[in-house]
Formats: C-alpha cells, structure tokens, sequence
C-alpha cells in the first residue's frame, strides 16, 4: 500500500475514522507508525490527505484526517472490455485500477460465456475492495466506474457515448498495423476509450461495429497475449502514448501541504 | 494454444511424435482435428512447421512432422529481474513468455527475500512447462534462457555481459523522467536488457552500480505498481519502442510454405 483509503462512511463529522483490517496491519507492521506520527491518506474518489494516529488499539487505527481540497482527475483512459473468465477478472480488478481506468465497460460477445455474467466477480462487493487495493497500490484516490452490458449492439449503439466522452475510441485487433503510439500522433486526445476483446477475438460483426463507431483498429504485434496479459500490456502502451503527446500525466492532484513530519507511507519506489 | 510445439526428443528419426496431455486435449477438442488434418507445429527453440495428423487414440495424437528451415529469432529483450515472491513468479513465467523475452536473469537484491531462491518455482522442472505454455499462446517457439543468480553484485561486474550483447540497458526507476521511448529514440538498439526491481524497489547501492554499469534509469509513469504488473507493462514498453524504432518484429520467421489445407491451428486472432 502506497496510500491508505478511506471510505466517506468511516469519517465522523469532525474527521476522525478507525480503521482495521489490512490497513490497519499495514500501518501497525510495515509502516510500523504509532500514536503521534503522520501517515499518507486519501478518500475513496475524492482529495488525498495526512492522517494523525489518535491511537493504536487492538486490531484498530484511529486517525484524525485533514484532505486537500482538490480530488485528483480520474484516469484518462476508459475500457471496453468483453467479460473475462471469472478467473482471469478477479486478477484483473486491482491490476486494472493500479494501471489507471477511468471507467471499465464489461461487455458480452459471442465468444463470452453466458454464465461469467452470473458470477459474484461481476458485483461490487467482489471488485469494490479489488479496485481499492489496486488503487492504494498506485497511489490513486479514483475508483473506476464499472458498468455491465449483456447486449453488445445496445451498449455500442446506445450506451457507450453517454458513458465515456473519449475523443478517440481504440479497439485491439492483431490485423490491424497502426500502432497505438501512431494513432495517438495523428489524433490527440484527453481521453481514450479501448475496446479489447475476449479470449479468441471479436467476431466480424462486433469489429465492424465498434469501427462503425468510430472505433480505430490498432496492433500490439504479432504475438497473440492471454487476455489479461493483454489489458495489461495495451493500458500501459496507452497511458504512455498519451503522456508522451503532452506533459506528464499526473495523477496525484497538486503537491501536497507540509504539514508536521513528512508521512510515513512513503515507500522506496520499485 | 496458437501452435502446438514439441520437443526435439520427442520426435523419431522419421520425424515422427506422439504427444499426450494438453497438447493433444487441445488438438482434439479445440482445433476439433483428426487424422489427415494438418496443424500448426513449432520445435521447441526450433523453426515452425506443419504437423498431419496420423492417428489420434485414446489420449495421445500421432503426428507426422515437417519443419521449415529457418529458426525464429530469439526476442529482442532481456530481462534482469529482482526474483518475485514465488506466487508471483509463477503466474509471471508464462506471461514473459508471451511478451518475448530472450534471456531471464533472476536476481538476489536486497529487498529480495532470501528463502524465495530454495523454491520449486525456480527450477527448471517447474518453469519450462509454463514457459512452453506462454510460448503456444504466443505463437513461437524460442524458449527463453533462465539463469538464477544469488548474488547480485557479481552477476553486474562479471556476468551481464556474457550472458547478454544488449546494447541499450534499462533500469526502471520512479524518480527517472525519461521514457522508454525517449531513450529507445536517442539511441537505437537491436537488443535491450531491463533490470526491473524488487517490490519495494532497488536500493541506492543497487541502482548506483546497475548505473555504474551502463543502466539508463526510465520511468513508467506515476503510478507504482505491483511487480508482476510492471514486468508486463515494461516488457510491453520496450517491445512498443523497439519496434517503432525500425522494421515491425516479426516473431515468426519466414512466411510459412503452403502445404495442402490450411493448418488447422488457427485460432482468430483476440
């Protein structure tokens, strides 16, 4: 954990939370921050802060939070992603919301399997906890926006332009020979939405769809990748298309106030 | 699977194999082939080539082999990486596979916990199967070179350049600012080796002496990520870079001979 998230429903009026669980044990053991010290906070989609331990009591952490007044923006890219093997999904969620997304769009496709849309990896109470991981991992406060579309041509027709307002709209497709850096060249863009398929493509009607929406086809090379390797491998090619076409993205909002010692959730990076 | 590959002892001097288990659950019940059908073969580190079907009994399909004379060239990237925790590891074989990597030199680093080197999942008996596994899927054959190595200084001083002719060297470092491709840009390469760091990150001394030795430091971006995510997300970088520093890599060594049907191991493309 490279920041501590707070839920709003754990702050009382006057700030404070108690918190346990793994947070708790990682301030308590890795952090190894007592009663007095500062640690490194953020609200679940909204400012990041400094947390004061209050007290340090059984299983529990009581702090007293002070936030910034701006919320960092949310991630610039959004997902259209054909709904993975239960499996491979539960993987994915925290991965997904270390790497940045905006909004994740789970879709069917011919070749998803009915019953993935009946399993517990698609409700909140599985991937809410997940995606919070993953953003305390990277150090983000922006929970992505997860929506579940069972009709494929409904969502792409009538959905996804009120859902993302991506300028430019990708969709992964290993005939395709424009890669993501070239596209993103030619047309620039605060927000991009990519489409990637299931395990085994996109058939010809849901490709010619997506590019009848606007959708560019481009290439990762010739190497087929396990779906999730591939969401990993395409959000990263994406996040640095897009921070080389201006100045560096930066998700952590405005430097923060110095306020007493610096906190204690600062880890060696890797 | 993308193509079945089999070992060169498995095959007769006749060029013949049977082969059991995976590969030809896969063959029978995916590719839904039987005998006097064609499929997609690779030797393992060998060239590509077509596979007739002889017989398929009980569990086991007979091939008749025939291979191309070119072999694939070895990816392009190599790879130094602080050894992951084994759950880690183990999931990541396959996928470094996937992405290409020529050689995997596996590291001791301070950060590193020492008993992760007594684990199965660093030998060769546990990661070549995941590796072949992460080849299939990728479509190629090359398998990659694995050295384990306990201590780190010595493996920098005296064996990095042995083991690999990479001409650029990378180290992924949050506090550097230049790109992948920045770097990738100012100095072309046609082999690169990545040095990608423990959870927790290289310390100072670490990082001074992989930068003694002709280590850029690069950055990914903001967002720190869990080792296994960053390995793929870097791997991926540098593969994106490479490419769009010259010639498209193409994997799969010269077009393949047209030989009867089409194989039957094509898989349309995710």
């Amino acid at each position: 954990m490279n920041v501590i998230l707070i839920d709003a429903g754990e702050l009382d009026d006057l700030g404070r939370a108690s918190i346990d669980g793994g947070r708790a044990a990682h301030i308590v053991s890795v952090l190894k921050a007592a009663a007095g010290d500062t640690i490194r906070i953020g609200l679940v989609d909204g400012p990041f802060g400094l947390g004061t331990i209050v007290a340090v009591e059984n299983h529990a952490v009581r702090l007293h939070c002070t936030f910034e007044s701006a919320v960092p923006p949310r991630p610039a890219v959004d997902l259209l992603l054909a709904l993975p093997r239960p499996k491979v999904l539960r993987r994915l969620w925290a991965q997904l919301a270390a790497l940045g997304v905006g909004r994740i769009m789970l879709t069917n496709a011919e070749r998803v399997e009915r019953n993935y849309f009946d399993t517990h990896v698609v409700t909140a109470e599985c991937y809410r906890p997940l995606l919070i991981e993953g953003l305390q991992q990277a150090r983000d406060t922006r929970l992505p926006l997860v929506s579940v579309h069972r009709q494929f041509r409904v969502l792409v027709e009538d959905h996804v332009a009120e859902l993302s307002d991506a300028s430019v709209h990708l969709v992964a497709d290993p005939r395709a020979s424009a890669s993501i850096a070239a596209v993103l060249r030619q047309q620039a863009a605060t927000r991009v939405l990519l489409a990637i398929g299931p395990e085994g493509g996109w058939n010809a009607f849901e490709l010619s769809l997506l590019e009848t929406h606007g959708f560019r086809s481009i290439t990762m090379g010739s190497r087929t990748l396990r779906s999730d390797t591939a969401c990993i491998a395409l959000l990263s090619l994406v996040h640095s298309a897009m921070n080389s076409q201006g100045p560096p993205r930066n998700s952590q909002g405005p430097p923060r106030k110095s306020q007493g010692p610096p906190p204690k959730s600062e880890r060696p990076p890797n």
